[in-house]
This record gives C-alpha cells, sequence and structure tokens, in this order.
C-alpha cells in the first residue's frame, strides 16, 4: 500500500509575506504538497481532518501584518499555510477523545486536509441538523461574538435604540436579531441596496441605511435616531464612530467589536469626538470572542433553538472551491460578500 | 435704617461672552451692584448668601463655550455674574432648612453676596474642624469625582499599575492617594518640576514625571510601565491618551473624567489607537459627578477620617480677592495652579 500512501495530494493556500495597506489574492498563493497518508503520525496524540468549510473572518487581516505590538493573535507565518476557523470531518484520530467520522469545528488550515497537532482545541459537533456551514459562523466564533457583544458588553434594555454597523456581516446580522428578540429598536447601516434590503426584509430590523450614499453620516443617523442611540455595536470604526459618538444619548454604550474601516489603512483615521464620553457618560468597550468561551455551550443551545424555530435566520456568502479562499478573504474587505462569507472545500 | 440697606455694594465677575479657543481675563469683567439689603426678599424661599471660597474647575471652560450640542452643563449667560462651585455663610435665609449663619457648600455666584433662589441645591457643612476652603475640592466635587471615578469606574484590585494624568490638580492629587490608600502601583504625571516634587513627596506616588520634558510619550510610558498600565485616569486627552493606549495592558480600564488638553482647542486633537480597545479588551467610561451625588455621605465620612488621620493630603492654590478669580480661572488651562485652584473672597 505504500504507492497509495505517497499519492494523496494536499492542495493548500500558503501566506506569501506580510502585507501593509489592502491585501490582494497575490499575497496568497496556492500550492500542492504531498502527505504521506491520511493517518496521524504513530503515537501521536494528533487528529487529522478533512476541511469542508473555511471560515473568512476580518480578524485575520490583523495576522496579514508584521507583528509590531503583540497582539491577541498570533501573525500568520510566511510561507506557511493560512489558518483560521472551519468545519472538518475526523479522518484518523491518536486523541481518545476523537475518532474517524466525528465532524468538528475549529481553528484548522486553509487546505484540504490538516493534521490538527492539539485538537483540544477543536470542538465537537452537537446538532447536525442545522446546516455544517453555521458552524463558521452563527454556532461558530461569529456567533458567540454577536452575542457577548450583545448582551454581556451592551447590557441592553428593553425599548433602548440600538445602531448596528457593517449589519449584513457575520456578527451584524445576529446582533440586529438578538435586540430585536430583547425588544430594542434596531437601525442598521450597509454598503449596498442588497444588504440594505436583507437588513430590513431578512433580518427585521426596523430601518437600515446605504452609509455610501450619506454624504454627512452624523445628520444620517440623527435622522434614523431623532432621540439618540443608546447602544452602538462598533465593526467599523473611523468617521463612521465620530458621527456615532455625536449621536449617542447620556449612559449608552458602545460594544467595540472591530474597525474593519481602519484595517487596511496604513495611516489609521483619526477620531476627534472622543469629548463625547465624559459629556454623555458613554462606556466603550472593546471584546473578544476567545475571552466568553465559557459562555458558548449556554449560546450554542439557545441559538440551535431559536434557528430551529425560526427566530434567529442566517444568510451566507458561499464560495465554491478552496481556490475561491483568497479573494473571498479579500472580498470581505471591499464589502463584496453578502452575509457570512464562507468558504466550501468539500461537502463531505 | 433705609440708607444703610441701599449702600451694601456686592462686587461681581461677569461673563462677556462666549469664548473660542483659550479663554483671557478680558473674557470676564469686574463689576459692582448695588443690592437693596441683606436680606432674602419677602416670602422668597431664597438664600442670600457672603462667598468666602470660590473654586476654579476645568469644566467651567465648557460653559465659556457658544452652545452647540446639549451637554450636562448650561452656557454662562454674556452679560451675567458667572458660577460654579463654592463655599459660603448664610446671611438670612426664606428656607427653612437654612438659616443664618449656615456654612454650605454648593453652586453659588462670583460675586460677594449671592442670592440662591434654590437653596436645595446646597450642602451644610457639617464638619468646619477642616479648612472651610477644602469643600471646594477634596471634600467637595473634584473629591467625589475622584473617589467615584477611582472606586466604581476604575473597578480597581490591589497591585494592579494605575496612571494619572494632571495628577497634582484637584482631582488627580486624590486618585493617586486612593490608589495608594488601595494597595496599587502609581504614576503620576504634570507640567513642572514642582508638581513632579509634590506627587512623590508630598502625595506618595510611586513615581511621577514631567510629561512636557518627554518627547515621547509612549516612550516614557512604556519606561515607567514596563508591564503597562491597568487603569488609567484620564484628565488630559490628545497626544497622551494615544501614548497610554499603547501602553496599556489588556483588560485595562480607563475612566474619562475630563480633556483639559483639549478644551481650549478650536480643532481638537486626532486619536488614532482606538484599536486598542479591541486588541486589549479595554473598557473606557466617560463620567461625571452629578451623576454620583447619592455617594456623597460615605465619601464625606470616609474622607473626614482620611484627613484628620493623615491618610489623606490636599494641595492648594489660594488667590486672595474676587478680583483675582479671571486671571485664576484662565491660569488653570495654562497649568499655572499647583493643586486645587481656589479663590479666596473673604475669610469670614
Amino acid at each position: 500500500m505504500e504507492g497509495e500512501k505517497s499519492s494523496v495530494e494536499n492542495k493548500q493556500i500558503l501566506f506569501k509575506g506580510y502585507v501593509a495597506g489592502y491585501p490582494t489574492e497575490e499575497d496568497m498563493v496556492q500550492a500542492t504538497s504531498a502527505i504521506g497518508s491520511l493517518k496521524v503520525p504513530e503515537g501521536s496524540a494528533a487528529v487529522l481532518v478533512k476541511n469542508l468549510y473555511l471560515s473568512c473572518d476580518p480578524y485575520m487581516r490583523g495576522r496579514m501584518s508584521e507583528p509590531v505590538t503583540k497582539s491577541y493573535t498570533q501573525p500568520f507565518t510566511p510561507g506557511s499555510v493560512i489558518t483560521g476557523y472551519g468545519v472538518a470531518k475526523v479522518i484518523d484520530s491518536g486523541h481518545p477523545d476523537f475518532q474517524a467520522g466525528d465532524l468538528v469545528w475549529g481553528i484548522t488550515g486553509w487546505e484540504e486536509y490538516s493534521l490538527i497537532r492539539v485538537p483540544q482545541v477543536l470542538v465537537k459537533i452537537k446538532y447536525t441538523d442545522i446546516p455544517l456551514s453555521y458552524y463558521t459562523g452563527i454556532l461558530g466564533m461569529p456567533g458567540l461574538t454577536a452575542y457577548v457583544g450583545f448582551h454581556e458588553i451592551c447590557s441592553p434594555k428593553k425599548g433602548e435604540t440600538v445602531y448596528v454597523s457593517a449589519a449584513s456581516g457575520a456578527v451584524g446580522q445576529l446582533v440586529g436579531q438578538f435586540a430585536k428578540l430583547m425588544g430594542c429598536y434596531v437601525v442598521g447601516s450597509a454598503g449596498s441596496k442588497e444588504k440594505v434590503d436583507l437588513l430590513k426584509n431578512k433580518f427585521g430590523f426596523d430601518d437600515a441605511f446605504n452609509y455610501k450614499e450619506e454624504e454627512d453620516l452624523t445628520a444620517a443617523l440623527k435622522r434614523y435616531f431623532p432621540d439618540g442611540i443608546d447602544i452602538y455595536f462598533e465593526n467599523v470604526g473611523g468617521k463612521m464612530l465620530d458621527a456615532v459618538l455625536l449621536n449617542m444619548r447620556n449612559h449608552g454604550r458602545i460594544a467595540v467589536c472591530g474597525l474593519i474601516s481602519q484595517y487596511n489603512l496604513t495611516e489609521k483615521e483619526a477620531n476627534y469626538n472622543l469629548f463625547c464620553l465624559v459629556t454623555k457618560r458613554i462606556r466603550m468597550q472593546g471584546f473578544i470572542e476567545p475571552d466568553h468561551k465559557h459562555l458558548y455551550p449556554e449560546f450554542l443551545e439557545l441559538a440551535v433553538e431559536y434557528i430551529r424555530e425560526g427566530k434567529l435566520v442566517y444568510v451566507e456568502d458561499v464560495a465554491e472551491g478552496l481556490d475561491k479562499a483568497p479573494a473571498s478573504l479579500i472580498g470581505l474587505f471591499k464589502g463584496r460578500n453578502v452575509g457570512k462569507q464562507v468558504v466550501l472545500v468539500s461537502r463531505d
């Protein structure tokens, strides 16, 4: 069987090198490596998985930059396979908690097969009546991000006004729905008519607007929130944040989830309106999902129930084929994705 | 006695008109008005006070600007007497809670005598073994500001690292002492050698530096906090905040008390480092003292005890004479005051 072993090819997407400014597809290269067999090395506690879905997430941009300050994420290694969240099937396992056939989600590689040396980071998928790709989104990192970001960081109360930017994205669409479920008044912004329609007609936002069509964001927000914003779920940063600060109500809360408008700028956009924090007694809090992993089990049960009952819906933008992964990731930063960006590597 | 009544003169400081940029002494004018008698109008529930000490506070700059957005403070009225915190003695009272001879602190006018039409805003002074001027500072608004800002907003823990800017000011000197009392490591910055000496030798800060002598604030903070800052008590804003953000530790907290470096700028300084809020999961919270008035009684008992025991000290910069009030207020924004800026109007 030696011949069969050496014949296994593994298509991969490698990270070429550190990026300044907007990344391009050329910053990632396709390669094919041969793997000896579809078995974990003898005596290893690793797990070999076949990747089914890969996730494109904004935080990955940070991993493409040359590390200057310590961050909560490790930079990618030039010349090595890109890593990120994904859904996979266990092919072989040296670890007692996993066996062939198990479906898992967690950090994997942008390749057909990945050898996961610390399989404890993988989560076994419990519910398979829900689309597997959802474990890169609503039932994965973005889902828990929206859940803790809204419920833990924003301290929401029924009847409050909530504004969500990048509202049709992987996280934003859920924040809006959580806010509606709590009885808040919710307005979202996004960058196209199609996305705005989704917000209003699919996700049930009370209102929505295309920020690209607004010359004056401060005035736009004043129009949508004549009495001000209690809660802002911040996904974009820059000018939008300054406009929001002017429109916040006293004792407002801002959950800073991400600043996608800034990730690709070599010179960051400035903010000028932080004095509003004092005059309006605003709490502005950054957070990342890994700090709140302990809430995943309770979140999962709730989200699965809501999905089954139709109380939560989720829109994905699925690109088919590993070779589409680089363009899919780049597209995030141009707002090309409509909904959560996923890459289908294999259906099973 | 009619002749005596009409002879009472009341020296006043009037607000000339709205200011852009740095205010000058000429933005306030001295005047003398005659008051009919040293009695409250018949049937009125007002209180007539003789002002003893007047307080110069940074927030007053906001009241000198033409109102564009609603703020938590009312703008001064052009042509009218300036108002602010002060310590006063009741001369006559139409209100059952006050009688002649009572010592009070609260909002009064920049004049010798003030008729307080809503005396409920005045607090009767309970402890007179403490210098009366302290009720404009450590036992007044700045004291409660430091107390709630540090204990309520910063969520401090023993052993944490604390940085205070404008640290020798009315609020900063107390924040540093509260932090030391809790067992934190405290560094402060101020704008002169004299102030830095005070921080280290009078207030017991672990270390202190003159920010004007530092070309690179980020590097300076790195030197004083090689392992980063857990808590920043923000009094200044602008470039200092950006330098602090780069030096914050994960899960750090920033209490935004004021942004004195920005109050007199017609174009606000920009902030570029808000991405640190996410990567370091920082909570940044603005607050104002009036929201926490209910904590004053507990604060007062604690502070008085600490003052008597010598656990809290307080440095004031007392200008003698009402006519010194305009220059004293202007001086705040130039950092001329050493300690809490007070104006002595009358000793009794």
